[in-house]
C-alpha cells in the first residue's frame, strides 16, 4: 500500500458512517415509498462534494422496457447518482447499492427496534442495515474518504442509490436507461465479502389447478383441487432435481441445489365443507447460469402438462400457468475481469486473507448492469444474506469498516489517480 | 283416504304458500342475521291462527350447552314456535324448518335474481326457496289448511322457525331448551321426498403443518409446510378409505362413500420467494352413524400423529388439530316408528308411489331433536339437496305441492282429529 492509499483509508470517517446508517434505517424506505429516503441521500451526497444527479423517473417509459419488472406499483419514482470526478485517462467505476427494504414482518418477533439501528456485541440491527443500507454507506463513504484525502481520480466513481431492488430492479435499470455506464461496477450486498461473479436467474410463477364444486358430504361429486395439485407438484421437485443434476458452472456447480424450485404459497377453497374448485400456487423458479429465459418457461410448462395430460380431469380442466412479478435472467461475468481482480487484491490487502470467488443461488442488480447495461459487476458486500428479511436482520460492524476500506482501495486501484 | 283428509287437502292455498314463500325468498336471512325474517314469519302465523311463541333466545345460556356449536357470533336471535291444537289424547308433532340462508356466492353466477322468487318451468328460483324456506312453507300452509278445515287434532302440532341451521343449530337447540317436545318430528329438508331416518354427523377440523422458513433461492435451509403437508393429507384419505370399508348401517352402506373425509381449504405462505413455515388447511370429516365423536376424533388424530412421528421434523414440530365449528353428532331412528310409517302412508297416498327410505351423509337439526329432545325425527321434503348452497337454487313446485300434502295428511294421521 503506498502513502496516497494510506491517507484515503486514513480519512474514512467509520464513526459519520455509521450514524448515517442509523439516520438511513430510521427512514421507512420500503417498495414504493423511497422517496424521502433518496431525498435525505441526495442531501447527503452533496454535502460530501459528490455531483448529484436526481431524477424522477419516467415510470410509464420504463414500463415498457422488456427487463422492467415490478411487484409494487409506482407512479413516481427518483433517481439517484452522485458522482465524483471526471474522465482522465482511468476506468469508470459505479458503486450501486438499493434504498429499499422489505417490510418487517411481525414486529413482536424483533427484539430490537427495527426503524431504528442498534449496535450490540459488534452487530448493527435494524432493518435494511444488512440489505443494504449498510453496503450503499460504505460506497458513499468510501468516496468520501477519497474526496477527503484530497485524491483526485483519472476516472469517474459513481455512486448510485436505487430504488425498487426487493421488487424488480426499477431503480437500477432507471440508471441504465439514463446512461450510465462504467468499466465496472461493485454491488455490496451482504455476500460475507466473498466476490460474487455469477447469478442465477429466478421467476415468480403462479399455477392455477382448476377442480368441481361440490358439498363435502358427497365429495366423490366433486374433484378436488388439492388432490389435483399434488402430483403437479410432484412433478415440479421431479424437474427442479432433474435440472439441478449436471450443473456446468463451476461456482454454481457447488451449491447443494444451484437452482430451487420453490412453492412459497398456496391457497384453496372457501369453506371446509366444500370441495375446493380451485388451487392457486406461487412460488420461484431458479434460471441456470445462460439459460434462455424461454426454454426454462418451457421446461416448466411441460412438466405441467404431462401431468394433466395422465390425469382425465386435467386433460380436459387444463392448470395454467403464469409469469408474473419478478422475471429475472442470471448474470455472470469471467473471473479474471479486472473488476474481480481489483476487489480481490483490494480485500486481500485491507484483510491479509484472500477472498472467496462465488456464484449464488439468488438475483440481485447484478443482471441488469451486466445484461441491459454490459457493465462488468461483482456482488460484495458486509454481512450474510441469511439474515436478510428476518427478524433482528443485522450487519456485523467489522464488515462495514472492511468493506469501505475494500471499496476505497477499488476505487484508487480502479480508476487510477493523480499523484501528488 | 276420508272426508276429512280430503277437505284439509282442498283447503290447501297453494297460491297463497308460493307468495308468501317468495315474500320470505326477499328477506335476506343471512346466519346472523335472521331476526327480520322471523318477525315477519311470527306475523303471518299470527295471521294463520296459530298459538305464537316468539322469544329472545338467551345466547349466553345456550353457548354452554354441550351440544352447541356455531361458526357466526351472535349476541341475539329469536326463537319462533307457532303451535295448533291441544293435546286431547292424541299424539304431538313438530314441523321444524330452519329460516336461514347461506350467503349467495359471486352473484354473476345466478341466471335468476337470487334475492326474489322467480317460478319458470315449474321451478322457483332463488336463495333459500330450496333450503330451506320451501320446506317450512309447506309445514306452514299444511298447518293453515287444517285450521281453514275446520279440523280439530287430537294433539298439538307445532310449527318450528328456526335461526342457524346452517351455521350449526342455534335455533333448534334453542326450542329444545325451551321445551318443546312431541312424540315425532318432521324436518322439511331438500331430501327429493325420501323419508330419511339416518345421518352421518361431521366435525370441522383445522391441522396447523409447521415447517420453517427461507429465502426459496436456498429452499433446503428451511423446511417446506407444504412438503410435509402431503403425507399427512395421504394419511387421512387413506384413514377415510379405510373407515368406509364395512359400514354396518343399511341406509348408510348404500352410499359409495358413507363418511367422507373432505379437505376444503388449504393455506400456505405469504410470499412466493419464501419457503413457507405453516400451511393450515380445514375440511369436514364424516362421522359414522352411532360412532362416538371421541373415538372418530382419536382415530383422525392419530392418523396424524403416525404420519409426524416417521418424519424427522414433524417428529420435533408436530402438527396441531384442532375441533372448531359445527360438530355435528350422527342420528338415527328405528325405520318402522310411527312417525315413519306415517310419512310413508302420507307420501303414499298422495302420490301413490312409495317412497324411499334412506340415510344422508350430512348433518342437519333432526340430531339436536334426536339426541337431545329425544323426539323421533325424520328429513322429508321438496327438492334436491345437490341444488342447495348453489347459484340458481331451486326447488320443483310439483315437489312443494305434494309435501304440503303430504305433511297435512302426516299431521291428521298422526295427531289424530275429532270426527265431525
Amino acid at each position: 500500500m503506498n502513502t496516497i492509499e494510506q491517507r484515503v483509508l486514513d480519512a474514512i470517517d467509520i464513526d459519520g458512517m455509521l450514524t448515517y446508517l442509523c439516520d438511513l434505517i430510521a427512514i421507512r424506505s420500503l417498495d414504493g415509498e423511497e422517496t424521502e429516503a433518496q431525498r435525505h441521500m441526495a442531501a447527503k451526497m452533496e454535502e460530501i462534494g459528490l455531483d448529484v444527479d436526481m431524477w424522477d423517473i419516467d415510470m410509464e417509459a420504463l414500463e415498457q422496457h422488456p427487463a422492467f419488472s415490478a411487484e409494487v406499483e409506482r407512479e413516481t419514482g427518483v433517481g439517484l447518482v452522485g458522482t465524483l470526478g471526471q474522465e482522465l485517462g482511468g476506468r469508470n467505476l459505479i458503486f450501486n447499492g438499493h434504498i429499499d427494504v422489505v417490510p418487517t414482518g411481525d414486529a413482536a418477533n424483533w427484539h430490537y427496534p427495527p426503524w431504528q439501528g442498534t449496535i450490540d456485541n459488534g452487530n448493527l440491527y435494524g432493518r435494511g442495515g444488512l440489505d443494504m443500507k449498510g453496503g450503499l454507506c460504505c460506497a458513499l463513504y468510501a468516496a468520501k474518504a477519497i474526496l477527503d484525502a484530497g485524491i483526485q481520480l483519472k476516472g469517474k466513481l459513481m455512486v448510485e442509490s436505487v430504488i425498487g431492488e426487493e421488487d424488480g430492479g426499477t431503480g437500477t435499470l432507471a440508471t441504465v436507461l439514463r446512461g450510465y455506464r462504467a468499466d465496472g461496477a461493485v454491488v455490496p450486498e451482504p455476500t460475507n465479502m466473498a466476490i460474487i461473479t455469477a447469478q442465477a436467474g429466478a421467476m415468480n410463477f403462479r399455477v392455477t389447478v382448476p377442480g368441481y364444486s361440490a358439498h363435502g358430504c358427497m365429495r366423490l361429486e366433486g374433484v378436488s383441487a388439492v388432490e389435483k395439485f399434488i402430483p403437479i407438484y410432484q412433478a415440479l421437485l421431479e424437474l427442479e432435481s432433474h435440472r439441478n443434476e449436471n450443473v456446468t458452472h463451476p461456482l454454481l456447480a457447488k451449491h447443494l441445489l444451484p437452482y430451487p424450485l420453490s412453492v412459497g404459497i398456496v391457497k384453496a377453497g372457501d369453506w371446509p365443507s366444500s370441495v375446493p374448485e380451485s388451487l392457486v400456487f406461487e412460488g420461484r423458479y431458479g434460471v441456470a447460469v445462460g439459460e434462455d429465459m424461454l426454454a426454462a418457461r418451457q421446461a416448466f410448462e411441460e412438466a405441467v402438462i404431462q401431468v394433466a395430460q395422465r390425469d382425465p380431469w386435467l386433460k380436459d380442466h387444463p392448470p395454467t400457468v403464469e409469469w408474473w412479478g419478478g422475471q429475472f435472467e442470471s448474470a455472470s461475468i469471467p473471473t479474471d475481469h479486472a473488476i474481480v481482480q481489483t476487489v480481490q487484491s483490494a480485500y486481500n490487502q485491507v484483510t491479509n486473507t484472500a477472498p472467496h470467488i462465488e456464484g449464488v443461488t439468488y438475483g440481485a442488480d447484478m443482471r441488469l448492469l451486466v445484461n441491459q447495461g454490459q457493465i462488468p459487476t461483482v456482488l460484495f458486500g458486509p454481512g450474510d444474506v441469511r439474515n436478510a428479511h428476518q427478524p433482528d436482520e443485522y450487519v456485523p460492524v467489522a464488515d462495514l469498516i472492511t468493506v469501505t476500506r475494500s471499496l476505497a482501495l477499488t476505487a484508487l486501484r480502479f480508476c487510477g489517480y493523480e499523484e501528488d
